[in-house]
């Protein structure tokens, strides 16, 4: 077999056989597949595409590319979720607890924030002591005694993915439907959990601009998870915004613990509330009905805020800031961004906005970046809210006085108004299972 | 400016400006672009094309990524011609005497051959004595009083080409009319001639197997020529059997020798005063009917077997082996083969009899292949011939009786035959200015 061969088939349009997939995937993962004929290969899959039966395969071959996690012990109670990416995306750390504190077993290996949307990782270690590295058998124990475990990706998920997804990355071949779901579908295969609810965000602050390209990359998951014997939903959000009022790592943490404690209920409570709900009748079997309100009554009753800190305290966070947020250092400078003029808030850049909290330290620009755990952003309006000039819209958060004022304009062009009431968009669009 | 946006650009169906592809090819011939980016956008363009404009500058980005030959001095006298690559195509060797000896400045810098097709400057070395490489200073002297110069490809002739054509050739990206229009045209700007025929083989044993694509490519390099300046004509020509009678390297110098001497009139002959009487209007301005006249009074006169010879000697050619070819060492075996039945010859694969020659050891399957100038194959028999049965098709020439099987396999799987007359094609399909 010459991967020659392999690129000139799919580049005349003809499918790939399970056996010219991995023979790609085992030698580009081992090396002796060069990279130029990989990225041509990329291109000309961008180009015509991949049967279902090809992507299944790759995705397959991908996650058998390095470690996977034997969750078989638990059944379909393990569940996870995954975001397709979004700014102040805090739902993992409210869903997590919630369903845990029902019964199902939730396991996360989670990537670090880089561009404009964070990562859950990051968030977490806000929290003094939280550890995102556990051995083999604290994460079984912690799965079996608290139903949570969330730790950073561990060294061998998915090395072929890794590889290719850096090499798609700057040869401009990300953007294809079956590409993207192998790289998102392999390492949900691997990580291990019988039970995967996505959130497809939608948006200008999402990787997918409109509803439509979502709708099809949701299905296209949806229907490959199946294939590979998964039970799976998905639901398509809105991302025009960012989610909720926090955008920055404790500050997400922060406003976490409000959802958690029934103190909160924006557009973040609700989108909780739905993904949480399709986790709980993946996993539990639940009716829709029957999950939603015991979603609603894990966070009323306080089992999923008690959830939360028992599983921040067993993996080594200090849990009295959770139960004082008061106690999160705060930022050296908070700048408030005011209305020009009375109107109505028309909508919101959020990609613009998660960079502008990158410029104030909350996330990274490079893999090399540090973070500052305190910057960040909160929305004191949203899209649809009424403004009168000189009224404060955010105010932004930050240790680096040098970074405040790029900071802003790049907020402040984020910023769309109206005069007139704005159309509202739906928050959840779609539950596709 | 980045490559990153250049593929994107070209894989989301937009033009490229002269500075993105001068920035691609002036950073790819330096090795700041990578293979992997390179190969992207070379397959992006595989499905997207390229505008007459971007062709043009892609060509002249590539002539100017190394040295340039400086034949302004020769103005439209200067000519060249260019071949896609066939079997048994000797024509250079009669051509260029031919309109040399009518006051054409003729410069080729040939190719070796790799694969089933021969190169010119082998077929030159079979002489004894002929050196392939000349000083500057040599060459244009030699130009100057002989009107004929052909070398070996000099080391710094369009860099850019030979990097990115070792690239193409390995990720199927070969098949793209601009980029082998580029390739091959920046190769002949870099040359320097002012006037160019192009001899675009379609065939079986041809790049281009049908004569629509390579009627779309032909026209393709005539423009692109005129859009750089040059006197440029193409003319389609047969490959679907080899031309001529003799494959192999000093076969076929004997064969040409044949053809100046006025001995032969076959289809060899004829491909050879099309191209020579298109060489003459284009160099010398003649009407197409005083061209070919004046072409055939060459050969009828003796003048451009003489011509032959000055430009052999020039070039240190032993040329007693040009007056008596019976002088050219034989091959130590002969292997006739024989028809099996009555029957007329309907065609051959002139692919699989090039690989058969390259068995014998007349061609190189790798570059690192040495060469038996003796080597290769005499056809006795051509398509529409009658043979019968036992008569004597072809003669296999080799030293290496190891190979004479395979040869003889390769060879008999590429003919076919009828029972009736076959069809003939013409030989000369069009000529395009």
């Amino acid at each position: 077999m010459r991967m020659y061969d392999i690129i000139e088939k799919k580049r005349n349009g003809f499918e790939l056989s399970d056996e010219e997939i991995k023979f790609f995937i085992d030698g580009f993962t081992s090396g002796d597949i060069p990279d130029y004929q990989a990225s041509a290969l990329m291109m000309a899959i961008y180009f015509r595409g991949m049967s279902e039966r090809e992507t299944v395969t790759l995705t397959l071959a991908m996650a058998d590319s390095g470690d996977r996690v034997d969750l078989s012990e638990f059944g379909s109670l393990s569940v996870d979720k995954h975001s397709t990416g979004g700014v102040g995306d805090k739902t993992s750390l409210i869903v997590a607890p919630i369903v845990a504190s029902l019964g199902a077993k939730v396991t996360k290996m989670s990537g670090r924030g880089l561009g404009h949307t964070g990562g859950t990782v990051d968030k977490l270690e806000s929290i003094p002591g939280y550890k995102t590295t556990l051995s083999k058998e604290e994460f079984f124990n912690q799965i079996k005694n608290t139903g949570i475990a969330v730790i950073g990706q561990s060294g061998n998920l998915t090395p072929a993915d890794k590889k290719l997804y850096a090499l798609r990355d700057v040869t401009a071949t990300v953007e294809s439907i079956p590409l993207i779901t192998s790289s998102i579908m392999s390492k949900k295969i691997a990580a291990g959990s019988h039970s995967i609810v996505l959130d497809v965000k939608v948006g200008s602050g999402a990787f997918m601009k409109d509803l439509q390209s979502a709708e099809i990359l949701a299905r296209e998951m949806v229907k490959i998870g199946k294939m590979c014997g998964r039970n799976i939903a998905a639901v398509l959000s809105d991302m025009d915004a960012p989610l909720g009022t926090n955008i920055g790592n404790s500050l997400e943490v922060v406003e976490a613990v409000k959802v958690l404690k029934n103190e909160l209920h924006n557009d973040l409570y609700e989108v909780c509330v739905t993904l949480a709900t399709q986790m709980v009748c993946l996993s539990l079997g639940y009716t829709p009905e029957k999950a939603k309100d015991s979603v609603i009554n894990a966070i009323e009753s306080g089992s999923a805020f008690n959830k939360m800190k028992q599983w921040i305290a067993a993996q080594g966070g200090d849990i009295s800031y959770l139960e004082d947020v008061t106690k999160f250092p705060k930022a050296e400078l908070c700048y408030n961004l005011t209305a020009e003029a009375d109107a109505y808030i028309a909508g919101f850049d959020s990609e613009k906005i998660g960079l502008s909290a990158v410029c104030l330290g909350a996330g990274r620009a490079t893999k090399e970046d540090s973070i500052n755990h305190a910057a960040g952003i909160v929305l004191n309006k949203k899209p649809g809210d009424k403004v009168t000039k000189g009224e404060t819209i955010a105010s932004l958060y930050t240790d680096e006085p040098d970074c405040i004022s790029s900071a802003a304009e790049m907020f402040i062009s984020a910023v769309s108004y109206s005069e007139n009431i704005p159309e509202t968009k739906p928050l959840i669009y779609q539950v596709i299972r």
